[in-house]
């Protein structure tokens, strides 16, 4: 119980989330909600679709990046920034940091996919490459800190950064009529944590439900036993979506979240397909998961009006698995 | 001479565009317009780009359909509307009509993709399948009309088909400044005919330049000849844009449209690749082909403001060139 005690301690509110919207509004995308006529016939519910693929550096991660950013002092800023991944994190926190003109140094593992560094590197980033382990991550970033003095950005294990992934749910609430259920997908639960305090806080009566890979289900067997799981060998296509809850966002998602769904490797396949052939835009494999989980459950959410999350649009090309 | 003087008595003006868009407003979607700072910043220009690829059925066909339907007599409707297309217009007339409540008959040659037979049954179209030549589309259209009475809606060589899609480049009106070009696709030219006439008349200064595939360059030549070429085997992925100009389209690309620019497979296929890697919208291998041209161009638009119409986003997932 010490555990949940202090990380609720921790908690945003949608008090937290506004300001954070009104710090990172001119340098973010209102991103636009989309919908399908023929997938709503398909299915027999309305979905809409928020499109942060559609933001800035192509995902969501921008939003807490820049937000995390924007709340550091002067002389934190003179130092810089660092983080590990090899995700849209890296490229975020990159893009935002030169955009306030400060450094940013990311150390990625060796095997990172070489798009993902260019991507890096074209928002002007400093790389640091280290062997492809948690812990040669940790022991790099931990040195790059001391030589440098750059803050840690956590990727979501950072209040203010999930402050700023719940501003996505919160530009929804002039856009969309209250929803039955919002969905989200669940990796390390920034974005899920974001918006849970928000659809909860906005809405009266909307349910929040993630949706996360079968093989990589260390937050449904989190919030299922109430108790954090690691994720062990996780091996999905959503390759957003591999890392586990941290305290944070676990006590937020005990406390907020309705309900995880999880989907296996196929289904999440088909709803990206479904996204690309009627919805005409771009999503990485980690943003059908919540699709699938809806798709998957049809009969269910007969009539019911949801709105899913959408997290990002980063994908290799050549690697499209239709 | 005597051609020319004949086509020129059915050009379609700001007027008509204007009160066809009138009618079909309510029955399409506004299509957004999108840019991407990357795409800027490796161009050294400025592109937007107006997208019909979310338009109802995944494309601008939609607008000319419908319009064409809306200007049936109460006793022409009651007899259905027929043509012959294995693409977007096929579909577009297909799901007009059915809104209409009237039929649509279509002929389509029994080669044509499975999923573009597919969407027009979905759509409600009554398909009659026809060898795969001019002359038994032509023939079996013949004889549809002679046994159901259904009124020709050409997908291009017809005023009200044009005044519809005029009606894309009409909504950037109050989407965009003035542009210093506008971009469109030329296949059998409906969509450049209508986009040209409105850009020529509400703006002052802009050109109107369309892109071609080389190997479908039929309109560059008889816009660089003045004499009508038809196409002869064209072979391109860019499966929208195989047709062959019309009296009517050729006379009014005569007069309004600049210049013709073609550009190579290769091409077209790098210009989609940045669109869906940049932009994070699904488009066809047509609507990369003016895209194409002015990357391939890149030098000559520094710091121009450009607007690229966006025809459709219907592609087959499994055959992605990339």
């Amino acid at each position: 119980m010490k555990l949940k005690y202090m990380t609720l301690q921790n908690i945003a509110t949608l008090n937290d989330i506004e300001r954070a919207y009104q710090l990172i509004q001119s340098y973010v995308h209102k991103t636009p909600v989309l919908k399908s006529e023929l997938i709503n016939k398909l299915l027999g519910c309305s979905v809409q679709f928020k499109c942060e693929n559609f933001q800035k550096v192509g995902a969501f991660k921008y939003r807490g990046a820049t937000h995390a950013i924007l709340r550091l002092s002067d002389a934190e800023k003179s130092n810089g920034v660092t983080t590990h991944s090899s995700g849209n994190h890296a490229g975020a926190l990159a893009k935002a940091a030169s955009l306030q003109g400060i450094d940013a140094y990311i150390v990625m593992p060796k095997n990172a996919p070489k798009v993902k560094v260019e991507a890096v590197k074209s928002y002007g980033g400093i790389i640091t490459f280290c062997e492809p382990t948690l812990e040669a991550r940790e022991t790099t970033l931990k040195k790059v800190q001391e030589e440098t003095g750059a803050t840690f950005i956590h990727p979501y294990d950072n209040f203010n950064v999930i402050c700023g992934q719940g501003t996505a749910c919160l530009e929804l609430y002039d856009q969309v009529a209250e929803p039955d259920y919002v969905f989200a997908p669940v990796g390390g639960g920034g974005l899920l944590s974001g918006t849970s305090i928000v659809a909860k806080s906005i809405w009266q009566n909307t349910k929040v439900i993630a949706g996360e890979p079968k093989n990589a289900d260390d937050a449904y067997q989190s919030f299922n036993t109430h108790e954090l799981v690691p994720a062990v060998h996780p091996n999905s296509i959503a390759d957003g979506l591999l890392t586990s809850l941290s305290d944070l966002t676990f006590g937020i998602i005990q406390k907020y979240v309705d309900e995880i769904i999880t989907v296996s490797e196929e289904e999440i396949i088909e709803a990206m397909k479904l996204v690309y052939q009627y919805l005409k835009i771009v999503i990485e494999p980690s943003s059908a998961v919540p699709f699938a989980a809806v798709i998957k459950n049809k009969a269910r959410f007969q009539n019911k009006s949801i709105v899913i999350i959408v997290s990002g649009g980063n994908v290799d090309l050549a690697q499209l698995p239709f």
